[in-house]
């Protein structure tokens, strides 16, 4: 059914905690967001009004889902390409287009075309045997990184090979790998922006991603101490890679600083988790932003609304409510310490049942002093996720 | 079905555009508010995923919505008070309490109580005929200002009566009305607060209302100009009352500035028009604040985000997609201008077939100085309602 408003019906394949905060966004625009869940108790599929439940492999759940929206765009990468070309030749309008997301999708295809572009990538190579990881760390040295070429994220589909013994495992996997240089960064950042159809562009100020195990823990916005200079550069990359592979929607470029300069490492066309911090922390949030963009709305400014912000995932360690354990707490009565101790942190609970290791949520501490804001956002996500006995 | 989580569910009547904006802040805390709707294309009936279709003056209705919650609240103040104490008698809790709601819901009520508790009320007597309506404007002074003891808002149920004879019509409707004096009132404030089971209160700054034709058109963020101490009194005051009313949840208390001090006009115990600013202005905004006092969180941080905060009310003029009408424009097309032309504005739309007259939504500017972002929410405001031809 059409809105009697007149007003757009967007529909996101995805509905992870991405599409749960999209539409929070859609709510002010004046929308309600139509998400394609796998499950019906997915982190959007909870809140969202407008929930179907389907396969996002399979054509025709996609192309039913695309039936009733204005414009369709990605919680995930995880459509297949042949799908997404088909919707577009049906006459749907999709965002990012799929000649864009394949860059998203297939780590080979994107470095292909950045070096194409002369942007600073890490040496790489498509492998396809032992011989290939040990030709191309006869070069570059070893450890190299093995990524999957398709489907990795959070730390998973990537190895760091000591030497062709640690590589032949990986490779009898049998799934399309390529291998890097172990690059000598001094941090991780990233650089996100938007575009629009129309070509307008907008930059959020450039962050540092802190990850352990390969998973983003924190965010701090802006990247502390860094140069001015580097910063522009960022931005322009990510702004540069928006325009070349025509991306629609908000652009995430996860970035190595190092002492030669930046290398970009990955993209996502979505909004990202080193986008969170923009829900308080900027006057327009990434989930709005992606939502103005695919619908070719003009941009909303990028102005941070304090100094320093810094976003903290929550990342579970226990049971949802422990039961028989002494002094084990549950997530709700977590919840009300965490609001005490720490008031002014922004909690974000992504509905999801906390299972060791499982990103259930994040927090945002927004000030003018980095170090504390960082140390507030620390501590809450760190006692909402299980970690501390008692509110430090 | 309960939560996995753990964590609580809210159930609120009523389904306007403040259901809407607590289940946007519902979501942040790992919840999804469930809401009792009038009609399935209730404002927050559209964007919610739960939602009950049924009939808040039956009790059956409110009873079979109540089975799934653990607090029920209010998105307004219509639920008849002898159906509140039968829930509360079958065990449910709601917050706020009848004993405290009934004030709320009955201006007589509310005055007497507030007249006991020594606190500045106008001038005011109940009538029940134009005789008892001479008798007070003998004391108090031509005109007097007539009001509906329930269920008035937004300039309904209210009458400016210059004599006599303009109080038998509105007498001959029958319904129960009181009389005030015209109080000479320099302008209107409201200060916001919130205040939870446990006793614990927050107030926001407290902010100047402006009116048009008894509707509220704009809210400045602090009231501009305000002498300090004014605005601790109208905050101790608003806490007062949450006290003694025994609130629980957000309590708004419209005041008169006199020249003789503040006046309490209304009280609304819920989120309220007044403090829509808080959504972008505040660290805490109202909704959450409301979400964590019925659930005795401990209540979030006022601080502002910003020192001058602006909201205006989107009060619709046209129709949404007005055709055949050469240069009007629909209201999608009225979002593009006005994203282009006030990018900093934000916008919030709640999924209301504009009407003349109806309030589809409102915008808010947050920035340095009040003049600023006064003219730029209520410009963006005007235009979105479909007053002006070009955004100007």
């Amino acid at each position: 059914m059409r809105p009697r408003t007149g007003l757009p019906v967007v529909g996101m394949v995805g509905a992870g905690q991405l599409a749960r905060m999209t539409h929070q966004a859609a709510i002010s625009l004046g929308q309600s967001l139509r998400v394609l869940a796998a499950a019906a108790d997915d982190a959007a599929a909870l809140v969202a009004h407008d929930v179907v439940v389907g396969d996002h492999t399979r054509y025709a759940d996609l192309a039913g889902f695309a039936a009733g929206c204005d414009v369709l765009t990605f919680d995930h990468e995880h459509v297949p390409a042949e799908h997404l070309r088909a919707l577009v030749a049906a006459g749907h309008t999709v965002h990012p287009a799929p000649h864009a997301l394949r860059h998203a999708q297939d780590k080979r295809v994107m470095r292909e075309r950045l070096a194409d572009l002369g942007l600073p990538v890490p040496r790489w190579a498509p492998v396809a045997d032992a011989e290939d990881v040990a030709e191309f760390a006869e070069k570059a040295g070893w450890p190299v990184v093995a990524k999957a070429v398709r489907g990795g994220y959070d730390g998973r589909g990537v190895w760091v090979l000591g030497g062709t013994d640690e590589a032949r495992p990986v490779l009898a996997a049998g799934i399309p790998l390529l291998v890097e240089e172990l690059v000598p960064w001094r941090r991780e950042l990233a650089a996100v922006v938007a575009r629009s159809p129309y070509g307008q562009g907008a930059a959020w100020p450039v962050v540092e991603t802190v990850q352990r195990d390969g998973i983003c823990v924190e965010v701090l916005a802006p990247a502390p101490g860094l140069d001015p200079e580097v910063g522009e550069h960022a931005q322009w990359l990510a702004l540069t890679v928006a325009e070349a592979l025509d991306v629609v929607g908000v652009l995430a470029v996860e970035l190595f600083e190092t002492g030669a300069g930046l290398l970009v490492n990955e993209l996502a066309m979505r909004p990202h988790n080193s986008g969170h911090w923009t829900i308080e922390g900027s006057r327009t949030s990434q989930f709005e932003q992606h939502l103005r963009a695919v619908l070719d709305y003009p941009l909303g400014v990028t102005t941070m609304t304090a100094p320093a912000v810094a976003m903290a995932n929550v990342l579970a360690v226990g049971e949802p409510v422990p039961q028989g354990r002494p002094g084990a707490v549950g997530l709700d009565e977590r919840v009300h310490h965490c609001g005490a101790r720490w008031p002014a942190v922004k909690v974000h609970l992504y509905g999801k049942v906390p299972r060791p290791g499982r990103k259930i949520g994040h927090v945002t501490a927004v000030g003018e002093d980095p170090g504390a804001v960082r140390a507030s956002a620390s501590a809450a996500a760190a006692y909402l996720a299980g970690l501390a006995g008692e509110p430090g």
